[in-house]
């Protein structure tokens, strides 16, 4: 038979102690956000193109498909899109606090080995504009992330209005921000000198310091408001994001929290402070968020304030896999065997003790070859007139 | 902005406690089958096609994409066919049992009103031929339908090889045999007559009846026997249902069963027993499975005896809210509102109270607000030097 044994790229099976752990994982995010008050949605994998029209950036990743009247729909890539939408179009009244765990998708270049199936899990806090908002997302990803055992965490804050900020003060067009865009995301000095050469503005010694500018914010800042006109806009976004990091570690005395001046945000909605989140042994960002409160705007509704972060899960549970953490299976230590007619009696036996199984095998013999090959303690026969315990490899 | 408002047809958004109670419910499936030894495993949402290549009678409803290679994928229609292609592919080893829960997809005609992204949980038993396997599953279905405290449920069992063997009696092409299956499903008597008459052998009186042999087992079985042949293939069949059937009431007193010898089965892998589940006020079957021996094969691996099921869980989400046993959400009693500076003595207070929520306003007003609207009974307010609760409706 012609049959392809690959996979998709970018998929994968998960079995037994892997996929036992990733939904123990997934479920164990899912209370703790439950616990702190934030309610499920659940949105469909499938959605109409347009939901995600403003990440135009990116809609080379996206799974296009077809309905039988043969509009395009698109596998879902995110999760905050298609909570706009609900936000937008159902008349659901913020304020909100809202959660989320399931599959995102994104068709990457083959050569990247990316996933293209990815678990995340999220929240989205709605019509919220204090930044109690931002510093409940950073409390819930530690409480998260301390109860998943991920060592040396740490966040790293941005704002999304300072990369904004000089585009628009340097009155720059589509082709020369994503050239920006790219001089910030690479860090690369020698291309934002020549680039303030041709743009030059009073901004020219912040834009070029940006590829240092990260790292523990009393370091940072302070260089920072040097290098910024005394009347710049980003000296007030600089204050905030300052005034943040400085309750955030107030309120989480341990945290590891990094600042980085030259973040650009992934997607357009977003207005305000960005995060990421980093772990040792992973090699990648696993939790980005942020403040988008033009996401409402999106979908034709009115703008409401909002914040919110999504965690990449599998990345999780290859790092719990890895460092020992990954939910282990509970063994069962005895299988018990009996006839078909024994059968109730069987299973009264296997629901008294947690660690007892039921066998399905036609025989006794069976029974013990399989307890033995898979290390059960014992097999207990169960006949119509006596229950006999049978300890494994004390029959052949 | 041109933004189309409807979703995909039939996809839903699922909100507050319909989201919360199909997590449950799912999470409560997982558990029960956890607890009788089943092992997760997870398979990827996207799959090539060939993977489903012998449902060829339902391809219409794939949903159908490209890689970025311009190969050819689905979205699984179904977990068995994928979980087939496991046990041929990665070598682990029978006997095993699998459990499994995620979404399915089908892209049904837009009249038929049927969803087109369904959440299915079910298990699969790999390389059990014994018929304690058909028993195993019909005593999970058992416990988690009454788990689920579904009333009235009751299962239909048929066998795959009933109308085989008469498909190879009878030396039927693909057209004839899609015709009597036709005829079978619509219990269409006038056709059947029609049939036999064209296609004569010692079987006419038997499938001439077949539109009434369903029923309760003790008189459909000896109604059938009598129009059998004696030494007739089916007769075996029948017996060997019988005796499933016999056990199964043993050990479930109060089941309701029924037999139907005219089921046809809706995979080509069933190669024995069929199951349907029937529950009240529950239009369609929810719940599938049966014996399907020759999976393996059909991936080029040689057969492993098999039995499985899958229950489709937005059914029984929907059948559980209306008769009111959908997971209810916790409502909080109290919001406990404080400034920044007193965001970790607001948590403490918080953590110790499972009913206390975060207020994340930037107000004690919008905090009273909101708790009034959502009939919170108190607003606890945190300040430096003291805690002091206020009862909802009494500061205006």
């Amino acid at each position: 038979m012609k049959w392809n044994r690959n996979l998709p790229a970018g998929t994968k099976d998960k079995l037994f102690r892997e996929a036992n752990g990733a939904y123990q994982l997934e479920k164990q995010v899912n209370e703790i956000v439950t616990k702190r008050g934030y309610q499920r949605i659940d949105t469909p994998v499938i959605e109409f193109e347009d939901v995600f029209y403003s990440e135009e950036k990116n809609e080379k990743e996206f799974y296009r498909l077809f309905d039988n009247q043969g509009r395009l729909l698109v596998l879902r890539p995110d999760m905050t899109m298609p909570i706009g939408r609900v936000i937008a179009t159902t008349g659901i009244q913020p304020p909100l606090k809202l959660s989320y765990s399931g599959k995102v998708f994104r068709s990457n270049d083959d050569m990247l080995g990316e996933r293209n199936e990815l678990t995340q899990a999220g929240i989205e806090l709605i019509g919220y504009s204090s930044l109690k908002a931002e510093v409940e997302c950073i409390t819930c990803a530690v409480e998260i992330l301390e109860a998943l055992k991920i060592p040396n965490f740490h966040f790293e804050l941005g704002h999304a209005q300072i990369f904004r900020t000089i585009v628009t003060s340097l009155d720059l067009g589509e082709a020369e921000k994503s050239e920006l865009q790219i001089y910030f995301n690479n860090k690369s000095l020698t291309d934002l000198k020549r680039f303030v050469e041709k743009h030059p503005s009073e901004l020219d010694e912040f834009i070029c310091a940006i590829p240092r500018l990260f790292g523990e914010a009393d370091e940072v800042v302070p260089t920072a408001k040097k290098l910024l006109p005394k009347e710049s806009r980003i000296m007030t976004i600089i204050d905030e994001l300052e005034r943040l990091m400085t309750i955030i570690e107030a309120h989480h005395r341990k945290i590891s929290l990094t600042v980085d001046l030259g973040l650009v945000a992934l997607m357009d909605y977003y207005t305000g402070v960005l995060f990421s989140g980093y772990a040792d042994l992973i090699p990648d960002i696993f939790l980005r968020g942020g403040r988008y409160d033009h996401l409402a705007e999106q979908f034709g509704h009115p703008a409401i304030p909002a914040v919110g972060l999504g965690i990449n899960l599998d990345t999780l549970v290859s790092l719990q896999y890895q460092i020992g953490e990954l939910a282990s299976l509970d063994q069962p230590t005895t299988l018990v065997h009996g006839s078909l007619t024994q059968i109730t009696k069987s299973e009264i036996l296997v629901k008294e003790h947690p660690d007892y199984q039921l066998s399905l095998f036609e025989t006794l013999e069976e029974a013990l070859e399989y307890g033995e090959k898979w290390h059960y303690q014992q097999v207990i026969e169960v006949t119509e007139d006596k229950v006999q315990v049978i300890k494994v490899g004390t029959k052949n």
